[in-house]
């Protein structure tokens, strides 16, 4: 049975206008409403998934493939000129030639910035099964930025009950989660944001011990002595330059960096120099980078089983910064760089 | 039985004359040939030994407690102006009131830069046991170098058979060793070092599979690209600075990069910055830093027992640039900042 004229709809899109120096504006997006979809997937076309997406995520790394020149060596690919944005998102399957999926499933993973996808890869989507949960959350606590803090912590950082533990960028999407395991853990957590609200938000909502705005302090490494006056055991980067290099010289012995993301450099075609690692030596420093791909095996097994009970019992605590509708999808990702957003940065699509 | 005045001897010095910003110079230092020691240690003073020293060891990281700004963050304590410097050596025991070596005995550990010495602390001192090596190796392969080499590269550096392997530094007191380690794993080797005569050494007398000048290369990183087309497995950073951002971007996925020094930093008082450090998430890159003093427990028992048997029947060679006589050590330790030693620097104070 082929699409009859029917089943033809808009399709809004938010499309990269140009290629950007430095951190994205609102006006290298534009939104497309002229564009149609035929929601019948063509007879041809096996293997293949059309959504409904219902949550994008707004992601600093999205500030990488935006850029003229991409400075991720392969692992994230450029956008293409005059197509929509690509990020991960929430979405509800609308037709399927896909054998394992249908009609009616809900799934997360890359889909596009806009009301309908086409997933050509749908091997790559995950299909939800927990619905007792907000379902924005699977762009948050329980997909990406969860599984970077889970096994950034977990494994990557190996630690031990009563260390003392540092997160940058501390309310955003991963950070909130960082500091909530390493409070479960047993362990000192100190948190950074950049703003009066966010530092509050980290005392009061996530039981961060301390917490502070990096904004306000004119020496990062006085302010770190200041919470960790016997140093740092572990250090969840999230930022890098000037943050890390502080970082460095107030580390323990035998300290673990585990490298997630360095936000404050996705902006620069340079990057900072970062001038402290003979910290490495003398501290026999493990820094150490991770990306969210290689845990993906383990998401149900591992990630899934232990997170949904946290949530569901309140252990964990999650604050989302929800946008409504695609056209404000520009301004919520710009809104990243400036740290605008209070939590994880969704845009709602459509309820359902 | 107290000291007579016969056992009064002349005690020559290498002493600190001034603390330094960039590299030491022999005007840094002076001979004093003027000094005397007693060679019977007075009754009262328990639980120490004086020995004569045979032989010292030049090691890049003496710079760093002769600078007025010591960086390393109390790792190494700074050298007293009017002072003979210290360092490791091997000396021979020539009176103790320390229980566990009496005169006659061998030991290499931390002694002065002068003919004799009193080792306030002689627990720190390792008993020499094996004579039918040359003893200044237990300035190189037998000692701190070799200690290095051995668990830098082994354990920190977790390698496996035919993974691809870089050294810097290659033809250096540990450099040497970490290429020739690697060859017997039946890795792929390639050193960098600062004169054709020592790329001639690496290839010719360590076995590297390759070597280079890296005074001759404009681009490091492009020199890296042509002896690692696939990329770098791991690291052992003697260097830092340039060399390590050109490293980066050379890095295999999951590589590993063991720390153990930076001699192109020593010299400065703010470092130069690395730029390339967001490779470690796209890579998934271990950093890791390491002192030779954690594996000083594994001297006899693991360290000893493995290459004692590989200098005997030949399976390591160790090349060493002997300096003779005190008066030669403040040009010695000088000329490793120039590259001017090929090999291991050792001086020589005294056959026996």
């Amino acid at each position: 049975m082929g699409a009859g004229e029917g089943d033809v709809v808009k399709n809004k899109q938010v499309i990269l206008k140009n290629f950007k120096n430095g951190y994205p504006k609102e006006s290298d997006m534009l939104i497309n409403s002229e564009n149609t979809i035929c929601l019948k997937i063509a007879q041809e076309s096996k293997g293949v998934v059309l959504v409904k997406n219902l949550y994008l995520s707004c992601d600093p790394y999205m500030c990488i493939p935006m850029k003229e020149f991409n400075i991720s060596q392969g692992l994230l690919s450029s956008y293409t000129l005059g197509s929509p944005l690509t990020g991960y998102g929430v979405a509800k399957v609308v037709d399927s030639t896909y054998p394992n999926l249908k009609k009616g499933d809900l799934v997360w993973g890359t889909t596009g910035w806009e009301e309908y996808s086409l997933i050509a890869n749908p091997a790559s989507l995950f299909k939800i099964e927990h619905t007792d949960v907000p379902l924005s959350y699977y762009t948050g606590v329980l997909g990406v930025p969860g599984i970077c803090a889970y096994f950034g912590f977990y494994e990557v950082c190996n630690p031990k009950p009563g260390e003392r533990v540092y997160v940058s960028a501390a309310s955003g999407a991963i950070g909130q989660l960082v500091g909530q395991f390493a409070k479960l853990m047993g362990c000192y957590v100190v948190g950074s944001a950049g703003s009066e609200e966010k530092v509050h938000l980290l005392k009061n909502k996530f039981g961060f011990d301390e917490a502070f705005n990096y904004k306000e302090e004119n020496d990062l490494a006085k302010a770190l002595e200041r919470y960790f006056p016997d140093g740092i055991d572990i250090y969840f980067e999230n930022v890098g330059g000037k943050m890390l290099d502080a970082v460095l010289v107030n580390m323990r012995l035998r300290g673990r960096i585990a490298v997630c993301g360095m936000v404050s450099q996705y902006n620069l075609n340079q990057h900072e120099g970062v001038k402290n690692l003979m910290c490495l030596i003398e501290k026999r420093i493990r820094m150490e980078g991770f990306v969210v791909y290689d845990y993906y095996d383990e998401y149900y097994s591992k990630f899934l089983q232990t997170l949904l009970p946290y949530v569901k019992e309140g252990k964990i605590t999650y604050v989302e910064d929800i946008a409504q509708g695609l056209e404000s999808a520009p301004a919520a990702l710009v809104g990243l760089f400036s740290g605008r957003n209070v939590g994880k940065q969704v845009v709602m699509v459509a309820r359902d």
